[in-house]
């Protein structure tokens, strides 16, 4: 089977601020290991995957990156996005060009910025999707099963029984995508069981892509059909100014959604898609008193911290619950259930004209 | 009248950690405006004192710094001593150079690293003090009006009725020197209200301070009389091993707690002492929401905090009630009643052998 991964490296996330800046988002920081992000997401497909048939989808800048971090990926394999935009657009035009290549072949959608703690049931999950996508007109999703009743995050409703089975591995309808719920949703969610997390992983076989894209999503389809022509042209304007007419809008919302046939894997392989600072006090090893700290650290009396602070030393006296970062010219502190608002603060400095904090 | 000012710039504290370092204690921190504490100490004086009446006295090393933020005093007026000691040491040397010159000028001996927001009240008080020093046999001492039930304070008690006046200021009759008190003793203190806290400053004529040395503190007359030898002869080497065999006390111990006579002037001057970070929530100027704040800061949801941070950008969301300081290679983030435990740190900081933090 051809497998071909395509890593989304393009996100700028704000998140994860100050350590992430504008022109160093989340997926080039060593925020799990001493690995950044996106080399944490190649590395652990390397058993199984070979780097010729790796590539990453970026802007120019972040393609730069990536060729610094990861100099072992082929640079035909390096996709550029003309501009920065949301995962549909780029996710048409990796798959226009593996489809060029190979229609038959399978891709494989992966964030560069998520976790996944178990790594070998990982590959053995991702290669039974890619027999499921091979099989027929199925779009795969992985959905991830929910441990508390997450409001940020998507969910998929599918189908418990008589799954599908490719590599003993159980394959279930989707039902329905669902935006993030509130609360109380979330809730009745996990109560009814059938409900996952959207992990925003996706495989595909590249001519079925096409054909979901003409049936279900049929305003988009002549951009990919001009994608195509300008590729075989290698007309680097031309797929310009083609990307540039697609919508800013994500692959979940332009097809997935839409789409029928889809099928579900399940994502226990200790998932997560690291969405601010706190979701790392559950991922970084933690002290008796549930503080995870990078950094030379003394505390006293302290509890629940966070603490990234690599090159300095860090005292902590009589508090809980903080999230603390310290950069070379910005320190943040935020109560672990309002980190979210670091997004705020970004919006100050934009306002305030503080660019170099951005 | 001959009033010589001796600043006491040999402390060396720790409780500003870790802006305060070994090297570079609190007199030499700009914690309180953009000045250092000794030079706020210094300039406060100048409107009434002359430069050359100001003396220092300070080890070696911090001499050095004195004389690089302060090369108006004259190098005469640089006392050194020869090792770190307490009070008692070196207002004894400091006195017996005074006496030396003129037994009947006044000595102030005054803290390098106190605040004093009233600095015209103070002068004034001071030469009050000064003109009452050289009336007879006093030695007098400042007590200040307690605001709160303090337990980080000595208090004075004194006799309320029929002070003496000088220059209209009254001054009352010591009846006792009293220890740290606990919090319980410190309520009754503040009721009764004839309890000030000792500020630390004292004034006295040189022969009188040799005359209360001889009668309450005998046992360390021999060495002020040998002070008096090695320096009429400038001998260097006998003067510090004279200096090497008093102990290591302080005035209030060796000599104010014992001696008769002694009056106590109004420290009403706005006086602190600055004892740790959180002192400086009361001192630096507030923003709407209670927090004190040294450099560029965004606050989203956060009250009472202090933050030193002056060369950086400081984000805090959704906090309350900390210290937070940020220097070149320590961050200490303490609850703003736990400050007092940076000394902990620092105690950790040495078994640990972390020499470079200290």
């Amino acid at each position: 089977m051809d497998l071909r991964i395509v890593i989304m490296a393009g996100g700028s996330g704000t998140r994860f601020w100050p350590l992430s800046r504008q022109k160093e988002p989340k997926q080039f920081l060593p925020i799990i290991s001493e690995k950044t992000m996106i080399e944490e997401t190649i590395s652990r497909l390397l058993p199984r995957i070979p780097i010729s048939n790796i590539s990453t989808i970026a802007n120019s800048q972040q393609t730069e990156m990536i060729k610094r971090l990861l100099p072992e990926i082929p640079e035909k394999n390096l996709l550029v996005e003309p501009q920065g935009k949301n995962t549909a657009p780029s996710l048409m035009l990796a798959t226009a060009q593996v489809y060029l290549q190979n229609p038959k072949a399978i891709v494989a959608a992966l964030p560069a910025d998520h976790l996944i703690q178990d790594s070998s049931l990982f590959l053995r999950r991702l290669e039974a999707a890619a027999a499921a996508a091979s099989s027929g007109q199925h779009l795969i999703t992985f959905g991830v099963p929910p441990t508390y009743p997450a409001t940020g995050y998507g969910y998929i409703q599918f189908t418990v029984e008589n799954p599908l089975r490719f590599g003993e591995e159980p394959f279930h309808p989707v039902q329905q995508f669902k935006e993030k719920p509130d609360l109380k949703q979330a809730e009745a969610f996990l109560e009814r069981g059938n409900y996952y997390w959207n992990s925003g992983m996706f495989l595909w076989q590249a001519e079925v892509f096409a054909d979901k894209l003409k049936q279900h999503a049929p305003s988009l389809f002549p951009s990919w059909q001009r994608i195509l022509e300008a590729m075989r042209d290698t007309n680097e304007s031309r797929l310009a100014s083609v990307f540039e007419e697609i919508p800013s809008i994500s692959i979940d919302y332009a097809l997935m959604e839409k789409a029928e046939g889809t099928l579900m894997g399940k994502g226990d392989f200790g998932w997560s898609d690291v969405g601010s600072w706190s979701s790392l006090l559950d991922i970084w090893p933690q002290d008796g008193q549930g503080n995870a700290l990078k950094g030379e650290t003394a505390t006293l009396d302290t509890r629940r911290c966070l603490v990234y602070n690599p090159h300095k030393f860090t005292a902590l006296i009589g508090v809980q619950d903080l999230i603390i970062v310290d950069t070379e010219d910005a320190l943040l502190i935020a109560h672990k259930d309002q980190d979210q608002r670091v997004k705020d603060v970004i919006e100050l400095l934009k306002q305030k004209g503080k660019k170099e904090y951005l």
